[in-house]
């Protein structure tokens, strides 16, 4: 679109490449965006925005000439496309699926941000690049994206409710890696309804699985899948092997690693109080 | 799935952690996969795999009762997801687009190659981490996923050819960043009708607008869109900058920055041939 514009430009500009003086005419081609150019001023790549540059050009005594005479689909898409690149990404919870993730955005040079129970360590957290939030209200309003990493627990069941999913950012995306209960089911259907929420994706659902009427099911924006991101072959196979790792153990009477208890006599493991 | 059974085993265990002697009855709860079980021998989180334990269970003398009695959606598309994690990844060029590939996948752990005209200096490779291979048709059956990632030149136009893609592995996936025209057409489709590519996706077609009857459309396991990756606001906010930036130095009588030059003085650009 805009690329096809830039190019065209680009080659009329190498053809000649120094300027004679005066008054030029610089033709623009782009596909139109019809209803959808209104929907955000940063939309430019289209007939109607024409690269945001025509009262520059007409200043200079310049002639700018635009026009959508170009094969091909419209740009309804790109009107709320974004790149990850530079935005501000948060974590709610940074245990080990939570640091995993940090450390894979790293590279995309996002602003990171987590919030934890801990704080890690100073080593740690500058190798990962992300920043601690002890306030969880208080990351919410900075995050162009929330990722939910957080077990279900008493503390966290309905821990996104309406009052909490207002402090995020207007046009916030949401993704739930975690569990479904973690959401109040009918807020988060209602901020994607208003476009408070711009998008919402999932794995995970309350209950599960999710009965037909579900309300995720029908909401607008969403990217839900059902519960099926756990279960690729790799997966399989290590569900395998630490099962068979688990009987081993058991029928020799001995101890499992800490972190394969979720209940250890009669106490829940420290990661789900 | 198979970590639901896993969930009900860890209970089970953890209540009673230390066993008896004498033979044990074992039960494993999954989801049926139906006529998808036989499709992959390491589909083993269904009640026909059962986790593979059975032989090693019996063997030891404990019985093992599998039971799909489970509410839930089947695992039919549990048998051919897979993790990137641990898989072999190679791009074809790695200039700016595939640099950048090759750093972000660099904390997904993968095996990393790299087929390029030139070899990059050994710091960068090394911080990268990928290995080089000055052969591209060495390199194709190493790979589990193939990203292409080089300009289209009268070198590349159709490189991938039937006996090309015939080179790759069984099971492959193809991610074209690059151009249609890369690819040969019909080799492409017929490759994902007999699954010797297992998946191919890309947001570019040749011819483009693509036609109707554009034998991608249509093929299996594809995920194409219609070429519109390149069109976020953020890049639209790039392409009008960087549009302002040389039709100004053009106005000026300025040079251009060397990578902003498709054709010079009637030479295209080294990147381009």
């Amino acid at each position: 679109m805009a690329g096809a514009a830039t190019s065209a430009i680009k080659s009329v500009l190498t053809r000649h490449l120094h300027a004679s003086p005066g008054s030029k005419k610089i033709v623009g081609v782009f596909y139109k965006a019809n209803e959808y150019a209104a929907l955000n001023p940063n939309f430019v790549g289209c007939v109607e925005g024409a690269l945001g540059i025509r009262d520059w050009l007409e200043s200079q005594g310049h002639q700018y000439i635009v026009t959508d005479d170009k094969e091909g689909p419209n740009s309804a898409i790109a009107h709320r496309a974004y790149d990850l690149e530079g935005k501000t990404v948060g974590t709610v919870g940074a245990g080990r699926i939570g640091k995993l993730l940090l450390q894979r955005l790293k590279p995309f040079n996002c602003n990171l941000l987590y919030h934890d129970r801990l704080k890690m360590d100073p080593e740690l957290e500058n190798q990962i690049g992300a920043k601690f939030e002890e306030d969880l209200d208080a990351m919410l309003p900075k995050c162009d994206i929330i990722v939910i990493n957080t077990p279900l627990t008493e503390k966290t069941r309905g821990l996104f409710d309406k009052d909490r999913i207002a402090k995020c950012k207007k046009g916030v995306l949401i993704v739930n890696n975690a569990r479904g209960a973690i959401m109040d089911t009918q807020a988060v259907a209602d901020a994607c309804s208003s476009g408070h929420v711009a998008g919402y994706s999932g794995d995970v659902w309350f209950p599960q699985p999710a009965p037909k009427d579900h309300p995720w099911r029908y909401m607008p924006n969403h990217a839900m899948t059902p519960h099926i991101s756990g279960t690729t072959i790799d997966a399989q196979l290590r569900y395998a092997a630490g099962t068979k790792d688990m009987l081993e153990r058991y029928f020799k009477g001995e101890e499992f690693p800490p972190q394969n208890y979720i209940v250890k006599e009669g106490k829940l493991a420290s990661q789900y109080q």
